[in-house]
């Protein structure tokens, strides 16, 4: 592996542990025992590492999300699956890391924000539209209203000001939003599916 | 009437058809006939004269709220005429306004988010522990995240960034959004009480 990759990798898997303000460029070069001028060759500063860690992150998540969720049978088992694949990166991951990244990354933010706005609003209108063909989702909604709720759900599940790491789980937080958000849309048929996926 | 009274509802007025940012205090001062010297002389600039407007503005939502939505008969009428309230407010508003206040005016914006965060918040928990008590929501919901879901959700619904006034209504965002929040935690009776007050 080229040692760019490596210094990305090792950044990331310390700032999902950490979050990003408080892990410094001389941790990550101690992790991966080289020296911090190395880093520096490859990276000019923490922001354009911070900013080349959240945008390699998009594009494999965008891959992830393809994989596992054609796996399933219909729309709603899809939405479900995809809501395991993001449940699982979130029990790993410090939950303050996109609210950090708000605030003191921009350029990095903006990256998110753009692969929030464009492939996963697209993607969320095309599952709700397909939803909708299937009888699974109600035909009265609004689907560009919808999936950007949908979109802003996940980032404010994020927020630690509303929910306060010490008093929420991220992951909890994110899976009732998900919950509360399919039963809204759902039909008479489409909750009995969903239902065969999360007995109460 | 004081005139600092006139001031503020003149004020207000200009702002809620026009958005805070493009009325100018010789405006405000041109709508009341008088000069903007009386207007400096109870507020030292726009900031302060954006501030009471909006605390003003936050006192009186609440008193509007808690006067109207006394006489649902139960957790849902209250919630669909409190809905009702912020319809009928939302469609004589200039769309971008809170937007505005969120980023020119972060002492005027700090009020509206105390305001949702203490008052609104605690009203949002009582009306789900009531409703839950009813009969008519979900037992198994999750009060606290579901109450500050709603109120993100109010807010969200006045970015002009994803929801743009040339393509988006304002009020019907709102109603969408308070419909699929409802749906999402009714239970068949409190669904029975929803569809009498909004037939399909």
């Amino acid at each position: 592996m080229e040692i760019s990759e490596r210094i990305l990798l090792s950044a990331e898997e310390l700032f999902f542990r950490y979050g990003v303000k408080s892990v410094t460029m001389d941790e990550i070069a101690r992790e991966l025992g080289i020296s911090k001028k190395t880093i520096y060759q490859h990276f000019p500063d923490k922001d354009e590492l911070v900013f080349q860690v959240v945008e390699k992150r998009m594009v494999k998540n965008r891959t992830d999300m393809v994989c596992s969720v054609g796996a399933g049978k219909n729309t709603v088992e899809r939405v479900v699956l995809m809501n395991e694949v993001m449940r699982q990166m979130l029990s790993v991951v410090n939950p303050g890391i996109l609210f950090e990244i708000k605030k003191y990354y921009p350029r990095a933010w903006q990256v998110f924000q753009k692969h929030m706005q464009e492939h996963v609003l697209i993607d969320t209108v095309a599952d709700l539209r397909q939803g909708i063909a299937d009888g699974l989702f109600r035909s009265e909604i609004n689907v560009d209203v919808m999936a950007r709720l949908r979109l802003k759900e996940i980032e404010f599940g994020f927020d630690n000001q509303w929910f306060p790491p010490n008093e929420y789980s991220l992951a909890q937080v994110q899976y009732e939003f998900m919950d509360h958000f399919l039963r809204g849309i759902l039909t008479d048929e489409g909750l009995s599916v969903y239902l065969k996926h999360y007995p109460a």
